[in-house]
């Protein structure tokens, strides 16, 4: 059952460089096995051209390797820390994407600016705040904590995305390719907000009532996009 | 007959990953035969890399699927509007297409700022505005009503493409592939007027006089460009 | 010869597309033959994935047809001016590349910021005012008539190109493939202009003496960049 | 052993058009053999398609030709004064890559926005200022000069890049191949911190703690990035 789970990661994995999301080895994606509480994630510093599924290190929630013969990717402890913190997740994915990390190293959040973000992501995409000197000891895992913690009393699963300042994205989903899927979308968003507010430096964001519209037509029991109930 | 037109449709359709304008399942290409009142259309959130002309599916000009084992585009309801708004058109496509996307989402219309826009579109590209809270209630019927109203008392061939504010481009053409090559078009404009502002930002719309000697090269009965009198 | 002709300038257009500058049939290479006083250029609208070099079209400093099945582009006339005006040049190219034509519609020369720019083009590259409306009734002569003008007295062989305000650029070179290349230099050039204005708003072109040392280079009898005199 | 360096030189240089730093022949790659006080060097002016491994040319310090049928690069003295200059340094590569040259262009250095310029430079990108008229006459060396007198007293190897200002980046790494990597990281940070500007037009660097974090995951004794001491 790993050997499948490790497959999947693979192939997540390599949907970074295929969608144009990494440089280099510059992004991971892990997913976890709920039932057994361990996730497989990408070896660190390991080409893309040269991975393989064998490579995938399983890892518990505390972060300790349990399988494989790499280390975990050095971004092991935020990954673990979000699989804690929101239960309903299965995959977690983390790149320097450029457009969103543009956004990431300018600070702010993404207000949502269009339908093609208010359909997957509810709302702005958060930009969450540096860590502090005493946090940056335990730099990975109080990334996890601080994301954690922003989301506190909100619903993760409607806003699969953040920016970390002066670094870049975190985005999820429910396994590993989903999580992809929405650093596809990120990034999108991202390029789109910034060029709109290039062509129109006074735009708001899309009224609340068509966010809502779009929102509700992929998700929840009402949606009607796509197959879902067809056939 | 219509399998025909399902395979012109999937045809069309495919052209849209191929010239950059669609992630994932973000655009749909319609085309209509006009003696039987049906129009083939994209089903909704299949991957292009999946599609097979079989999948189209045909709909009436009231959104009633008439075969098809799919649910169809999401937006069908807007691509029958427009082909009983505009009675000389024979395809219709939406995409997000990144630069036009964005000047939709800034709310701004795409002033002519020279010959590549006024060799295919006559005067700006419209952005419409919002639909209301009530209008949203039947959102796809009303973005093509919308656009109908807009156009109404004017020449919808000679502007084959309008913005829906906070969403996204439809363009229109004689056929399905002839209204890809519209937002192959609208989208090379797009961007073409964001960069001229970027360099320019007092610049002016074209001169009148060279925007009509553009459009009359390739329209009407004194074109001359292309072989269409020649051989 | 004329097939030798013919298949060079069929070559040479077919730089276009391989180097990003050319949208559907938006641009066109020719190469002259001095001897005879005849060029060849590709013909009006025929789509370069189609393209065979017994298509292209032989024309005369007129611009009359002397061999072809097709008309030849539509800019021809402004091809045979610009032979007729810069003796020394063997080859014309004319694009809607996106940044090049950005600038075009921006209505502004482009300043030299550094030596990429240096290397192939001494100064500015000009930016050519509107034709008046008179001037319009034979647009495509008179467009190649008011490059000739701005280049009176200058050496077009020293700034092998052109923007035609509200249109796009034409460049030239000793063949059609050196025009080309003059065509991806522009483009480049463009578009790294415009991004160092972004960068720095009050930017000042390179000094003199570092824009003379980098032509210099490259041209004249003390160039000793590549391979010419080596071997 | 030469023809060993000279294959490991070709390798580096054709990773410039693989990963988009250079257009025709505008960058070069070289790498040193320290015990023997030669360097590889790509020759001018030659086409990468064309390019085969002994073409490379060998050099010495001082930049005479020991070895090959070809003139070497142009910039041959710069690289080695840097190698003069930098004695841990293993290889230099210079290019035109768009995003570097426009902020050579624009006469600025990059600051340290985020984790992925701080994951591989320490600090800013330095833009050093242009020769005077006096140091052009001997232009390439003297570029690599005013490289080297801007580096005295600090950590070329903490930061492996450089801007000449209205002209291009250098950088340089353990090899050739990690110069190129170099290059590309560049190149990155160039464009994200550009449209990080665009972004937040008030944007600051990031804080001292997260660049002091990111630089030593990846480098010096404590470092945890990728499989070093890993298996």
């Amino acid at each position: 059952m790993l050997e499948e789970l490790k497959q999947k990661v693979y192939l997540a994995n390599m949907q970074l460089p295929k969608y144009g999301l990494v440089t280099f080895t510059w992004g991971n994606v892990s997913e976890i096995d709920r039932a057994r509480g361990l996730f497989a994630i990408k070896p660190s510093g390991i080409a893309y051209e040269e991975l393989r599924p064998e490579d995938m290190v399983i890892v518990d929630l505390d972060g300790n390797v349990v399988e494989g013969k790499y280390r975990p990717s050095s971004d092991t402890a935020t990954h673990a820390e979000l699989y804690k913190a929101f239960s309903k997740i299965g995959g977690v994915v983390h790149t320097h994407s450029p457009w969103a990390t543009s956004w990431a190293q300018a600070g702010r959040d993404i207000p949502c600016y269009g339908t093609t973000h208010a359909d997957y992501i509810f709302g702005a995409v958060p930009c969450v705040r540096n860590l502090t000197k005493e946090e940056l000891k335990d730099y990975e895992a109080n990334t996890g904590k601080l994301i954690a913690d922003h989301f506190k009393g909100k619903d993760a699963e409607a806003v699969p995305c953040v920016l970390c300042r002066n670094h870049g994205p975190f985005t999820w989903g429910k396994d590993g390719m989903d999580a992809v899927h929405n650093a596809v979308v990120l990034e999108e968003v991202a390029k789109m907000a910034s060029r709109c507010e290039m062509i129109n430096p006074n735009v708001s964001p899309a009224p609340q009532e068509l966010q809502d519209k779009h929102y509700y037509r992929k998700h929840g029991s009402n949606a009607y996009y796509g197959q879902k109930t067809a056939q």
